[in-house]
């Protein structure tokens, strides 16, 4: 039996993960497969009220160390309920946001050491991990000032201060310069249609691998 | 200056915890400690709301990985904001159930390797413990019965099968067996007041130390 894909999607906030994770649905199931969109921290009816815990409220409202515990508990969540079953049944799944997200956001940029959250995931999800992951690389005053059209409930992250959000840019590079395989970085300045192609075309590299 | 004590106080649904925490309060109070009282799940305003998706619902809701991933989320928290600043002040802090719990429940019931949970604790707080633990030791069914007169909004655990009980009973027997030092085991079956005096000798040979 065939079996599935995992693609992540990361970046900072507003580099158009969402965005591109809506064109690839619809370019995937138009040509034919069958795709699980979903997204972190959330995906399952448990971790969405994790995710509420975690996107709502003052920007210290938790320490990054029990950030990335409260992300974990959601991720399992979704790996048990929805994403490996997924994979198993031979389905696509797009995931906006994944483990990376944590290296990031709660490792490099925020405080705890990276070896300690690598330790985390191996304790929790052991060597479970995205077959391909789009990373949209954009300068963090750009992708802010695309979110400041938007509705400002879930702006925890968002409000944290801009050299937050430059170490989460330099986090992110490194990750993908450790695992260029797994990786494929994107740049956030192209317009939507055009990430959507070039992330559509290693998709299916990855697909035929 | 002088550092305070951390005491835990573990043991199934129903064996008297909450009953022993309270006497312990007003006599230490009473003998002119600086008491501070508090309790796992909750101690603090997020781990409290963690709690709720812990102690609610059904039983099956949650894996036992994921479990034990969101209650060291709301120890954490606990740990940081509560009980350590609380210990280095000079305190002595009650803790209706904290990490022995997770290794019961969540570990020799539940089904998650003991060892891995030990793991996360190192991972987490390191080699943070409780400086003395009061096991209260009751038959499960004895327990439960005590527990069918209140009211069952946060009933998640109690609802878990007879079988799930003995094997937390006898999980918590080999914990106190492997550190006999810092576990003292009470036996459930005696008075409220005959529990507390035992209960307050323990904790001032601890605090003689
Ligand atoms: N390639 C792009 N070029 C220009 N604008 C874009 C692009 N992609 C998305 N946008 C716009 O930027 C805003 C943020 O996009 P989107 O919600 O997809 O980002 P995101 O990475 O999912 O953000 P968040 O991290 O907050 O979830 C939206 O208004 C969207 O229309
Ligand atoms: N030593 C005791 N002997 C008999 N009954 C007791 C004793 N201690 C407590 N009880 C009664 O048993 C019931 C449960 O007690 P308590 O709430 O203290 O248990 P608990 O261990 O905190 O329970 P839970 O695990 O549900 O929090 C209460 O009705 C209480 O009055
Ligand atoms: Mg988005
Ligand atoms: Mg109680």
């Amino acid at each position: 039996m065939a079996s599935g894909l995992f693609v992540t999607l990361e970046g900072g906030e507003g580099s158009g993960k969402s965005t591109l994770a809506r064109a690839l649905d619809e370019a995937l199931s138009a040509a034919g497969h069958s795709v699980v969109m979903t997204r972190e921290p959330g995906g399952t009816p448990g971790a969405e009220q994790i995710r509420q815990l975690l996107v709502c409220g003052d920007a210290s409202r938790w320490s990054a160390k029990t950030e990335a515990l409260l992300f974990y508990a959601a991720r399992t969540d979704h790996v048990e309920k929805v994403i490996r079953p997924a994979i198993e049944a031979g389905q696509i799944v797009i995931c906006d946001r994944f483990s990376d997200s944590t290296m990031a956001y709660q490792g490099a940029a925020g405080g705890v050491p990276l070896d300690e959250l690598k330790q985390l995931h191996a304790l929790v999800l052991g060597d479970f991990k995205p077959d391909l992951t789009l990373l949209i690389d954009l300068d963090p005053d750009a992708g802010l000032a695309r979110t400041q059209e938007r509705d400002g409930s879930e702006a925890r992250f968002e409000s944290k201060a801009l050299a937050f959000h430059k170490r989460l840019r330099a986090a992110y590079k490194e990750l993908s310069a450790s695992e260029p395989d797994r990786f494929c970085v994107l740049d956030g300045e192209l317009p939507p249609d055009e990430l959507a192609e070039i992330a559509i075309s290693a998709i299916e590299r990855t697909l035929a691998e």
